[in-house]
């Protein structure tokens, strides 16, 4: 039986709470949160859990053998350091930490104490997620070409972070989990319209065996998209988490280019060369080159089932078994290395050079008129 | 009576010559393509045309007054050099040019001789960019936040081109007439996975007001898309060119910051660094500073009448008129310019540095095993 | 403060608890269910709350002022009837009763006794359902033409009902609100393929000044589909349930026909009649006949308040303010005539002679050969 | 060499032209319109073809094999016995003919003349429609359930038919060839709204081995719907014809109802007859009776060859090898038998007594008051 005591309890603590509560082998013991009205509000709901507004009634108790931090990123480091150090597992909020070096120590600290950390990577539990895994895994997409999500709404801002560190820590952790390869390049771009966060960005990740990533996350979206394409070089996949039924379809699609690739592009470059603009002779060369493939489509039935709770049942497993979780702090390191690396690209805008071709016949903004017909 | 000569009969010269010879004051003189297959079909479809495989016998007749050139890109320049030579106004099709310096070229000759340039930005005169542009320019959006487009799809392989310059020039003739400034800063990340030409890319510029433009374009995708959203401050719209019927929707959605900003961050930076990591503090303090505002959504009725037919037309009016059309030479200037920068910086990828945290525990690409469940 | 007890914890009984519970002038003194395990989980909800399975404890109390009765719809009529003769008032699930002469009992008895039925048709407080009403007497759709409902999805069947107690209730409710009529005729066609009970059905019914309503409830259908059709002269509109956002769309569509109609119809059927086989004359009168308009579509925003919670507060507004409620007990009646009704015709299958053409040179089901291609 | 005369060139007769000139054993030697621009606009798509206003032309050329008659129906008769009396095979538009007594002479007539009618009932050739025989002949499905089908658009108006006449044969020949049974029963209802021509109707229809057809057929629709669900007892299928790709979707889908059934049964109502009113126990009983299935979705590739061009090459091999096609004059016969049903049945209003409770408290179409909230 694990006695857990759980710190946060304001949007996704109750979630945490209700989800460790309904396991077999494990109990509730503490919540606590700052906010009076929370610490009233976990009462309602958990008659039997003593509630308290003081951190340190978690963190002293010798009943409590993990600690599960479900507060804002800036406190995560301080929170699973004492944690730690008293000698408790600890089952922490995505993104992990603050900052990688904070991740690193505490890394370090958990091993060296031999106690377990894991980072509440919860879309490695959705069912449409693991699905995917499967088929990445069992070589049904062939090798990978990319992966590229919207995620995208209107809201919620945050108040300490930016969209990147509030959006893409999921798709940053499907990434690290279904790629399983650390990024060589991380390029990202964005705007800031509101308060000075960027609440819009695009990064692009590239990672080795010519792989790519690309994650579209924006605060400023009047509609709400959770799509996100896969594609491999044998099929491709789109799963669009907003679907009730069929959230992941997989296509029998492909392009072929042709073995004697070499030899057709020269005399493709000949043509070019040669200022032939003849539309047909290029594209039957270009025929020869590439062949398309379309086949059926299927869409896999998706286990249901809600992620936290498999995610506690393996938080307790593996605390049972002694084994690694392979969303641990090593995990939540990586995807805090790649926010990082996007944050820093987004600060210092590649210059790429683009003169102005406005002269004096260019008009500014919306000064170009619209087009007008006289029919 | 405007007398044309149409050079390039592949996939859309049927087309400009089919929208051309319906309007009343225009007739279609000679096609021409060195394809003798297409030079056949020509004939059979429009066998008052006089149809041949010399380019030649269009740039002498002294009968023809204009020429559309409806080549691939490699191709443009010296074809409109040609008719431009030889005094007639030409109709080019996008890109203008493989290079700015040919535009450049082209648009100081036209100006020199006399004549006008269109480049056939098609999209210009499609139903719901005419009626996006209508709501821009009556400041229905209010000050415009940003322009993201999808525009993905299996193929069509181009022989002679990325995927930049076969997909992003509709769009960025778009952005080029609603926003009517230039980018001040152009960043592309982008992949190849077939043939060495790039296959995917990701597109974002930066445009003065703070404005910013993102392009998704992808030859490797299983699905069609054609989706894209326009954020202003006042409202936002979505513009599915798939759809049958409401192509643009408009939604009555936003956010606003209140003025009392700075203060209110300095109360929340004060919570943060004060490590209270209590949840509803902070959002009260945020619930201060944010408020969203969700209203109808309204699809206005667009225009159906084929783009190219209004493109025609406006070739007409403008070459009678002699008033210069938006989309000049220096309109598929500006387009060009922003493909050599995409590319351009497709090229150097700019270095964001990520040390990789793999060590000795950390296995290589798909030996991250699935997790498993004891259930 | 009304003192309200509640008849049946299974699967709408939490949420009837719940909305009333959280109204300021309500206290849910005792939950009643015969199922030990139900009456186990409402004290674990509710902990303050008085549970038993004895139904008596509820009709006895001299405390409770109210009873919701929230069983199957065979025990309504006993358990209404025993509320009443008990002084207290009545709030039923749909539908009201098992038979029209069991509803008019009720209305009779409460009457007598000067109390308040008030059946819980929960879609009329739906937000989708209220714009829709309030578009249909602000006359913004015209006079009305039809009604045309989907309701189908994969069970879940029913132990005591068809498929069309269970799933017609809600449009015909929704029906009697916003027509406001009762039908002339009711005709219903259906098949039973499992369990010898209804498990398709379709309904039309026919309103005085010639409006029609059709709905398609199905427990056999692969998809779940809420999708309702509302035409009038004007406008017509789509309301789907199962959009997240834009559940209403009004299109501003329709078609007239011009005055001049008798003397163009005899013109047609001269040409008919004559044998003119001509297209394009028959078309050109037509043309005169009919137009169509076709303009912008507008989602208007919905309240997404739980219905319930709204049905919750108007039954103790009702109380307190004596006016009878638009879902009184009449309105239940109503929507059980209309339930018989289709009861009937679905039971008496109206004989179209249909005289079988199959001669020897038919081959039975599934013996008609595919076709085949000689390509 | 097949010699064929085309009769009527408006809507639809270009794309009969155009498929059968394309098949290389067919030659198009007459086209006959009375419109005298329909008769223009042949020529100038088709110069080489004979076009004449004179019917008689196409009837007494002897150089003519078949006729096409692509003409409204109430011309169908006249004109195609004219065309067997003169020794030629028919291809005539769907539906077949006028009335049932009319097909059955002709039938009559080409079986003593030795000479093929095919009527053009062209959704039999569609892809997706071929694909879906393929899978109820292979019993992929299953014993079927049931067809149920929604097609519903604003307009066209007919000027010489009602909706069922113009829409419900696309449904009915595809039923006929799907389940290949004739209909024991018809019903329809429908309203009328402008010119008193049926613009709304539903029908069903009751076929031997409890098969189920539903046709919703409308004019006055806002929104174009092509949709149609076919069940059976091991998987059920969606078709949406305006799906660009995934056309249809077979569900893995189902419901069985246990052996014990009776049994159960009897418990149930013995339940319900004792008034239990405990939700649990009816469920329980219940859920021993029924359980659900719910597996993977497949969208298998559909072929999207035009289906006209598949026709025509049937029509050409049929003659060729005098093999009676599947859509011969008796498939046609059973079209219009069944339309003829479904206009008997709409005609004659079933009375279903529907005996109004309105009092003097009830008051008329749009005096029901919307609920109001103190809210």
């Amino acid at each position: 039986m694990l006695k857990l005591g759980v710190i946060g309890y304001g949007y996704w603590g109750p979630n945490v709470v209700r989800n460790f509560a309904s396991q077999p082998d494990c109990r509730v013991v503490t919540i606590c949160d700052t906010n009076p009205k929370a610490v009233a509000q976990a009462l309602r709901h958990h008659p039997a859990v003593h509630a308290t507004s003081n951190p340190d009634e978690v963190m002293r108790s010798s009943e409590i053998d993990a600690v599960a931090v479900v507060t804002p990123v800036s406190t995560h480091y301080d929170l699973a350091k004492k944690a730690l150090e008293n000698g408790k597992h600890v089952f922490v909020e995505k993104p992990f930490t603050a900052t990688s070096a904070q991740a690193e120590e505490l890394i370090e600290l958990a091993d060296r104490k031999n106690l377990q950390i894991m980072v509440d990577h919860t879309f490695l539990f959705n069912g449409a997620v693991r699905k995917i895994k499967e088929l990445v895994d069992a070589g049904v997409l062939g090798p990978l070409y990319y992966y590229d999500s919207t995620r995208v709404n209107l809201g919620l801002f945050q108040h300490d972070v930016n969209v990147i560190w509030d959006l893409a820590p999921h798709d940053l952790s499907i990434i690290d989990y279904l790629i399983g390869l650390e990024p060589e390049l991380v390029v990202a771009t964005g705007g800031a319209h509101l308060n000075g966060l960027a609440d819009m960005a695009y990064i692009t990740l590239h990672f080795p065996k010519n792989i790519i990533a690309h994650l579209n996350v924006n605060w400023l979206s009047p509609v709400k998209v959770r799509t996100t394409l896969v594609g491999g070089q044998r099929k491709m996949l789109v799963w669009n988490d907003l679907e009730p039924s069929e959230k992941v379809k997989v296509y029998d699609k492909g392009i072929q280019v042709t073995d004697n690739h070499d030899e057709s592009r020269q005399r493709l470059k000949a043509l070019v060369e040669a200022k032939v603009f003849e539309v047909g002779a290029a594209q039957a060369v270009h025929d020869l080159l590439v062949s398309y493939r379309s086949g059926d489509m299927w869409s896999p039935q998706v286990d249901q089932t809600e992620a936290l709770q498999l995610e506690a049942r393996y938080f307790l497993d593996c605390l049972a078994s002694g084994e690694k979780p392979v969303n641990d702090g090593r995990a939540g390191l990586r995807v805090v290395k790649m926010l990082e690396a996007a944050d820093q690209s987004l600060k210092h805008r590649r210059e790429i050079v683009y003169a102005s071709s406005r002269g004096p016949d260019r008009p500014g903004y919306s000064e170009v008129p619209p087009i007008k017909f006289a029919l």
